[in-house]
């Protein structure tokens, strides 16, 4: 996990409070800032992903963050690092794609490009406060419900099927390509919880963001697969369950707030301890963060 | 000029008012957003950057267009994309060097670290216009002075030693490694100027820069080659004048101010007409946009 061990390395070099949600809150200024990257055969295929699908995803994962902070996503920057191969039109369908995933709320105002190997996209979105309450990680606390928003286990079993160049179930595939970002959620949440709340996205997948949220509120989450919202679906493929748990990039919202408020599907509560507790096939299983992180998505896998 | 293309098409297919200068202005939210990449080997190579200058570096130029929009810098976010080959040592004293630029104001909160074949860094830069008069390319107007701060020509100058294997002077050496952004320039413009004022840096050539405002702003300028600072050093060099012109990543800043304001070197004059009007070796030689573009040098030589 050299990325965890980097991240460890920068908060100590940087010595900084911030670093740690996916956005950064900046009080003072009222607004928050999240950055994302998607490389080239890396994150992404240009075997599966048009043009059009990797702008659209490109800020859809950056709007994802800001949603999760609670936060009303303003303004985009997007920084492109292309390859000669790239022709106009490659530019004009990304930034209908872009501009598709913006719904007309979000705004595209600046960034650069320069030439590559391979394409490099980095997207910094800004959020406006706007009144909201902001979450943190760490703000899970006892007796709190566990909340999740969007469909689980469809952009990795999507993925899977592209890999394998499978064409359908579309609905599946279209999942992985063109996530659909839990605005509304957030907003609801952001607008309403008054307590601190901890929220995030599932980018990494939904017991990776609930590990994370355990671990920075020292708290433990107990959480019934059953109640997890998934697509049918995906019950035909094997292993669908470890998609549902593991599997990243469906950009749900999971939440973390007080008992009162019925936001959401409620899956599980947060009690004293520590990692997971899982209840799954009739059985409970304890899944620490080690057990979580050998399960997920790597970036550098 | 693929990326002239691109851009031009980025700003059809997005339709928007934003994208022109090198600073996104979001005046509701009452700060500036500038976002700028470092790719290896297209923007710099490991055989003469250390982790720490490349670190300095990638914050240095994402503060320079923040210091030219006349806002103050507050906020980064880094991504970073990096080989396998990457150890924990390059990423401490990349954020060291990423610290010392932010020289105790600007502090970084953010980002995210994937894998990569290259390294590949993206910055995000987020100034408060606090109170400030922001540039724009396009404020230039018939009678202004053309100010400029920062010595020319030593960017280029290091860069061409560096490739060349040599190591000194050290000092113009460091002036590419470790370029000295402006900030106070910046400061004392956007604090002072009342009237609408056009400021850039010149991260890809002095006449480049005063070419845009030109084109943007509708206007001439005369510029007095004499008056340019530059660190004599540089004149034991071949073609050390078109390095003062023509040479990138100086980051200094040049401004057209009205008249009455005395801060920088004054170089020269906006007047009506278009492009650049040159004063060089006794003679005045004009420069369209399309003779900055292909740095039409050799008249001089």
């Amino acid at each position: 996990m050299k990325e965890k061990d980097f991240i460890s390395i920068i908060k100590q070099t940087l010595n900084t409070e911030y670093i740690g949600d996916d956005c950064a809150y900046l009080k003072d200024l009222g607004i928050v800032v999240t950055q994302d990257s998607l490389v080239e055969n890396i994150h992404f295929s240009l075997d599966y992903f048009t043009p059009y699908t990797l702008g659209y995803k490109s800020i859809a994962v950056n709007l994802s963050d800001i949603a999760a902070s609670g936060a009303e996503a303003k303004y985009l920057t997007v920084s492109l690092s292309l390859p000669d191969r790239i022709e106009n039109d490659f530019i004009k369908e990304f930034y209908k794609g872009c501009k598709a995933a913006c719904q007309n709320s979000a705004e595209i105002v600046g960034g650069d490009i320069t030439g590559s190997d391979k394409i490099f996209i980095s997207v910094c979105a800004i959020g406006s406060t706007n009144g909201r309450n902001i979450s943190s990680r760490k703000n899970a606390r006892e007796g709190y419900k566990i909340v999740v928003s969007g469909e689980h286990g469809s952009s990795d079993t999507g993925l899977k099927l592209l890999q394998d160049k499978q064409n359908k179930p579309q609905e599946i595939i279209n999942k992985h390509l063109m996530p659909q970002v839990q605005i509304d959620f957030g907003k609801t949440i952001g607008e309403n919880v008054k307590e601190p709340y901890a929220m995030m996205d599932t980018s990494d997948g939904l017991m990776d963001a609930i590990c994370a949220i355990a671990n920075e509120s020292k708290v433990q989450a107990e959480i019934d697969f059953d109640k997890i919202p998934h697509n049918p679906l995906i019950e035909q493929f094997d292993n669908w369950q470890q998609s549902v748990l593991f599997g990243g990039e469906d950009y749900g919202l999971i939440a973390a707030i007080p008992e009162k408020y019925s936001y959401g599907t409620h899956i599980g509560t947060i009690k004293s301890g520590s990692g997971i507790n899982l209840k799954m096939n009739g059985e409970i299983l304890h899944l620490s963060s080690k057990d979580v992180e050998t399960r997920i998505f790597n970036h550098f896998s």
